[in-house]
């Protein structure tokens, strides 16, 4: 029924991808991040029938940055539960930058939804509250990723912990409104742990593949999480997944995703396959500029879109 | 593989939607609307095999309000094309209320979407430039509904052009920031026609179907849009389909769509059915409340949502 | 008590204030006024006693501009009334820029004071709503400002109202609050063509006069004006008189001052006397760049700033 | 020249203002707060020549709140220096209520001016960087106001610490933008402590004296500050020193003036008098409402408007 992947693909869409490399930039406001290497870049596939395909630097460890907030997010889900955590965060796009303080005073005290830094803060600080450690975050991560070669990135940490005032800033105005029950400190550190998890474009593939099967390991047919609650992340990551840009890439590819400043995406073709990708060099919303492009092109070729015909 | 629908179900929709007409409230902005009968509440159907399920008040004419932006930016996709539209409007959900200034002024010159009023009212000027009439507009609306006895209400229309200074400020605005180079006065004017269609749940799932079926009138075959114009229309109907309440919408209900405050709705599920719904109770999002519960209902029971596993 | 002013001193302030020229620029953004001489520079002082000091280009004519909102608050709290005006805008200092629709739109629906355009326009408002002509507009501003040759500049009016969009914006939103009751149509091109007086630096001085002795014209004694009105106009220009240059202007000169982007500028001081300056280079606050810096110096020379030592 | 104050207006002053203590209400935000006495009511002004005239609650002690932002301008004026301040904090007046992020974030990276939060924390964290400690600021507090019993009320302090969270976000947002540099724990800390000062109207009435006489206590002749840096204070207390109230009280009472949400006000008339006042009933702006209007039946009676005619 539909076309399928093909290694020859693959390899087009990493070369399609490169092509941009030298139109964006790495992320500069995190000075460990400003160290990337602007030319990497990687694809992995995971399929609904476990087979990967890779192309390029799959192998390579970086920060996940904000792709970590789909997994906090699938923690809270699964730890705190879907009333509670959507008592404190709304579900709606938006429309303004992720790290935007704006709506959060003028237009509501919830933040709009988990995957802006606001919300992402809002679910960390659900998970302290119910006494989930860092040390839960990254095992549940691990098996989520099914690599347990995930560590904190000690010097991203670091570099993170000493510029994060903006997200201190978040947490403390959450708290103010009473949103927020739990310590800033404690949450923002923890925040800044989560980011800092090092991942591979292959780590990333194998979550993204059991979001494309309804929470399931696709290989053992071991059930991570349920089904409604990936659902709803898929569905978010559509609304919302890509900072500023989500609705254009929405448009464009047609597939829920997760980006991260560390160069990170992860998107999702239901029961047919999940994508990882690595590319530090970021378009101006914040996007892997290699990433994006590469996976508009692999969602025309196969047909990816949601809402294709 | 679906569940398929049957009148039963379309019946317990309609029951569900209707124990919901009295916590909404009629529109009450623009008098003329605020006469609606809040107890009407019906559902149309037509599905890809070109069956159609009615329930309720299908029949009843109402004004189409804001789901005439669909029929706008369906005209101006297919007579000002791709290109020049998404110069002058973005693709991205605005996290703000349909009638929204903030961002236009603080953030971009360009309307967020052609789902809020900016970026309709743009669109419309867009139509104006290319000397496209309102004439032409009520046609191509005819056309797509399939139902020559749309007509301008007369009293809707005066009771907007009344009290439609907002958009003639949004308009005036465009035109400063020169996003708009048409005249407001007319702009605005035809913007009014357009919203003062008068349509009924029938004519809507009509249109439903056309855009569920990739451009195609099921029943004849005919090509009246092209494919990638009704990717794009689908994939902003869920992002930004239904005013603030798009993401919640998208994560419960999980279909594109979008909504009028006259009381009417329009979804579609690729490839299986259109709906329309006409239900004038809003809820405090300006979505018909007993139309998003029949939705819901209905989404769940046939495994509409497009992230539904 | 105070040092008197000399034509020695009110040389040495146009030539402090000429070697600033050339580092603003004229207005750009209506045309008409893009062909400015920026060189152009002249300070009149009208003292209590009647007398008059006149410096550089007194008898340039220039359009009188954001000047005329005080010309406009004076008619309106004249005829209107002090209650009915302070109905329907604040005397809030507003922070944001002149033409801003920000605080309008999300924090009152009354301008903040009648001194930013929401402000003056919705003054000019009140006046239509009162069926105060513009004709009755113009004769009283050459009453106040002793100058039967005040006309209308026919060239800036049109190009005021050729790029005028947003102020109609801005009228058009008043009415949609329900703030404004007359024709934005009407009530914008009486505002143009306020904006549009032709004045001289002498003009405006004859105006702060007036101003600076309680409402009456030092020369014949005539009261023009109600005590009670002059001193709100003075107090409003102190806190909201300068744009968003307004607080610096009042720590550094200290006098109360309304400037246009013409290049025109009042200022009073209290028994004293009036300042009218025209200089079009401007800062970028949009005032006069060396009226401003002439200003300054003038009030630490002869020790007019309200609250000095 | 001037109608003298008697003790016969002072008395009546207090009647009347006492008579709206009940239109207002306590804060409540900080809940040690709302312990206050909501009938207190008390004036005391410390006239040029010395002689200090007392109408009602003159000697009761109560937290200093907001009134310390002047002292906080003051000692940072004397000790970092003016060029330094206001390289870090504006002038202008915001518009916005005093605890605002909104221009903070959108508008300018400085704070608007000294006595919003922002910019007074903003000026606290320049003391700290010139390592000036809390008890060099109670004791120039107890200079300034010549009253050696003023000491930190800790129950108020412990209530601000633990109530401000969202002067934290605040400080880090300050931080994240690189305006502050100094560690957002102890300026916050600092901040809240200079909060917590117990002063009487007493105290608060010789402050003002200083100020009204150009930095010199009138009593000893004794320079306590710089007259330049008295003639900043005193122009931005009349700009912006009320709060959102600010333009209104600058047209209706005409003085500089600071108020504090414990209920404090000092007011300044040039070479005449300095006013201080408790009345910790507060109207919707924050200002104490018996406070308010009192001073606006002085500066009527007494001629004390500066632009009075």
């Amino acid at each position: 029924m539909y076309k399928e992947l093909t290694q020859e693909i693959l390899d087009r869409a990493l070369e399609l991808g490169k092509g941009f490399t030298s139109c964006g930039k790495v992320a500069s406001y995190i000075p460990e991040l400003a160290k990337a290497n602007r030319d990497n870049f990687g694809i992995c596939v995971v399929q609904s029938n476990g087979e990967v395909l890779t192309a390029g630097d799959t192998d390579v460890r970086f920060s996940i940055q904000s792709v970590c907030k789909t997994i906090l997010l699938a923690l809270a889900l699964t730890e705190v539960g879907e009333e509670e955590v959507f008592n404190y965060v709304l579900m709606e796009p938006s429309g303004d930058s992720f790290n935007s303080i704006l709506k959060l005073d003028i237009a509501s005290n919830k933040p709009y939804n988990p995957f802006i830094n606001a919300g992402a803060i809002q679910v960390t600080g659900l998970l302290a509250q119910h006494n989930i450690s860092f040390e839960q975050i990254i095992t549940f991560a691990r098996k989520l990723c099914q690599d347990e070669e995930i560590s904190l990135n000690e010097a991203v940490y670091n570099s993170e912990s000493t510029t994060g005032d903006r997200n201190r800033a978040i947490a403390y105005l959450l708290k103010s409104k009473q949103v927020m029950h739990a310590e800033p400190a404690l949450v923002t550190d923890n925040y800044f742990r989560a980011c800092s998890m090092n991942v591979t474009a292959k780590s990333l593939a194998n979550w993204a593949m059991v979001l494309a099967n309804g929470g399931c390991n696709p290989k053992t047919g071991e059930r991570y999480l349920d089904a409604e609650h990936v659902r709803i992340i898929n569905t978010l990551m559509f609304t919302c997944g890509m900072y500023d840009g989500s609705g254009s890439f929405a448009v464009k590819v047609g597939m829920p995703g997760k980006s991260g400043v560390g160069g990170g995406i992860i998107t999702t073709a239901k029961n047919r396959m999940g994508v990882g990708v690595y590319g530090p060099s970021l378009d101006e919303k914040g996007n892997s500029i290699a990433g994006i492009n590469a996976l508009e092109y692999l969602s025309r070729e196969l047909e990816l879109h949601v809402f294709e015909y």
